[in-house]
């Protein structure tokens, strides 16, 4: 097995981008991480881009040769992979195989989500639940994550300004960050005095709908220094599944696919959470941040929401958790977001993270969820 | 980069199977396969589902949680990947990857695909084609497919009665196939007088809308012979991008992804087209399996329809084409067909096709293509 590596990665803002289509973003997502990397289309081998439901959200199945296609990148392989919100972890996880294995040398890992072009994305966010046992009736994801909130907070003493502080530190990083959806500060007040959505999260607790993508360049490791004077190596990459049906958890406050791919990661990589600089976690919801904090292995089972109301997750605390701003304020084009981690944790290694950069990071991890955790990718990236 | 073997197949009845579920047609192939390979779900490291739009078909993404979670494989990684018809054959592919990378040992590829619960699944098709350019504006794949037939009768003089041969003899070996659609027999005239669905294409010319599933295990070549004694190995994976819309393309009778995808196949395994013992090519319209014999090399551009009309193609002529019965008899889940292309040939280079089997094959070729050809995956497989 080949050791890889990153050698190009971008970003196009996140948000509510009428201006520019699902093709169109793909392309400028691509293009950025090319020049980045400093190679050009011809040296591309395969890509492997992330996507959770094109079908559902601009009607267009078949967007791998649309995006060959539409960036002249023809006849060179593409494929979507798809898991819902983890779309963009398994596409850097695939992407990262394809070199590994001695397939291809020069591969982009993309993810793209387009969901402002319909009037009501909801129905098409909760494919990613059980349809005959949770969406056909009538749960939504907020619903969902509400459960797992409640049942924190009952088990664990969670309080909900503990969750609130997970989205006014996330909002406090994504002001700093210029491609962020919501690149403002928001208080504890401000979160608690929001619409309610679904009991007890209120709408500055919820990952906004979002359009956007992403873009990193892979290849193996010992050809990344003719290319970049800073490489960044991928320690590990894993994948694991959960139940897709909440109903069918052994308890509501563990995601298990967090816990297993995170143990594999640590295994792969050969460090334990302590060794970990910064990490970017997946908060489609506050309380998912706090799962992930303590899935990951960071905290004890139920000492999220205090870690959070200490500090620790602060960008100049323990463990900075979210730099970018994390899914609530960068924002959450679903296919996009788990390529977007990766390129805010390169960004964070190479010291080019800006007003946000956390100074001595050495090991990032990234964290990205499907659904309610039917599936989870974990990265350990390193310099 | 490891070798690659195949050790169970299975594929379920295709049709439009009205008492059996998505979910559950996915556990039918898939145990079927682990069974077949003399393995157990304990022994699985990962799984591939190609899919091409559970989305718009059954209203579920995130279909690689629920397999996981409905096979009870949970916490093994599972990852759909989708590239319209052509989602069998890339999963084939990156399992095959997955494997060769050292990853993962014992992995299943697997497709899948239920398309008779909406009441029409045209605009769901219509999504592999390009959406600003093509579906948007009306264009239906018959009409696609039915441009480049007339193009090419146009071009090379191929007559409606050589189109017409390519079902019949499609419909003459699916009649041996007891996991076909339509197991039974057509004649020419059949063909020529069945209701025109997009001229010269009438309702006999075209594939089926259909329900199924079929499955294959992979594991390292080196240890396949522990678990079966008839290991099937891969000796090329292959996949090419072309233009989604058709009119981007130079021409319209040759598609350019199954070109190259082939060309670099047969480098990969050190084959020519000579050496090819059985093919099963992607006939979605018979017009499109005559393509196929052309770009894959095994006929000269244009000379395909003489080849059908003199029986090169049949179970006993030089080249036997689908003794499955192809896309044409034995139907067409779009996911399902490209690991069912390699099901057959695996039980074809196995000796146990039945009354279909084609003595002697040693080495033989799958091609699965996505849209009219924006995608193209070809596989060679040997004994």
């Amino acid at each position: 097995m080949r050791d890889v590596a990153i050698i190009g990665v971008s970003q196009t803002k996140f948000g509510e981008l009428w201006d520019i289509s699902f093709r169109d973003m793909i392309v400028e997502a691509g293009m950025g991480s090319l020049k980045d990397a400093n190679i050009e289309g011809k040296d591309l081998e395969a890509m492997y881009v992330g996507n959770m439901s094109a079908g559902l959200f601009v009607q267009q199945e078949h967007i791998s040769s649309l995006i060959a296609d539409h960036t002249g990148l023809v006849p060179i392989p593409c494929a979507r992979v798809e898991a819902a919100c983890a779309s963009g972890g398994l596409a850097l996880r695939n992407g990262i195989i394809a070199v590994a294995s001695g397939y291809h040398d020069f591969v982009i890992a993309a993810g793209v989500e387009k969901m402002t072009d319909v009037v009501d994305p909801t129905p098409a966010i909760a494919t990613a639940s059980d349809q005959e046992w949770e969406a056909q009736q009538g749960v939504t994801f907020p619903s969902l994550y509400a459960m797992i909130a409640q049942r924190h907070m009952y088990e664990y003493g969670t309080t909900r300004e503990q969750l609130a502080m997970f989205s006014v530190v996330n909002h406090k990083n994504g002001a700093k960050n210029p491609l962020a959806q919501f690149p403002f500060e928001v208080t504890v007040e401000q979160v608690l005095k929001s619409s309610t959505v679904a009991d007890p999260l209120t709408l500055l607790d919820c990952s906004p709908i979002s359009d956007g993508a992403a873009a990193i360049v892979l290849c193996p490791a010992d050809m990344a220094k003719k290319y970049t004077d800073t490489p960044v190596y991928v320690k590990a990459s894993t994948q694991a599944s959960g139940t897709i049906a909440l109903h069918d958890r052994k308890n509501l406050t563990t995601i298990d696919a967090t816990v297993n791919a995170a143990r594999n990661a640590y295994d792969m990589a050969g460090v334990g959470p302590k060794d970990i600089d910064a990490v970017e976690v997946h908060d489609c919801f506050s309380i998912n941040g706090i799962l992930a904090i303590e899935d990951l292995g960071f905290v004890e089972k139920g000492k999220g929401g205090v870690a959070v109301e200490e500090g620790m997750t602060e960008l100049d605390g323990d463990l900075p958790v979210n730099p970018s701003g994390g899914l609530k304020s960068r924002g959450h084009p679903l296919g996009a977001t788990g390529i977007a981690q990766a390129v805010e944790m390169v960004w964070q290694l190479r010291g080019e993270a800006g007003k946000r950069q956390i100074a001595g990071t050495e090991i990032g991890m990234t964290h990205n969820i499907g659904g309610t955790g039917g599936t989870a990718a974990v990265h350990i990236l390193s310099v």
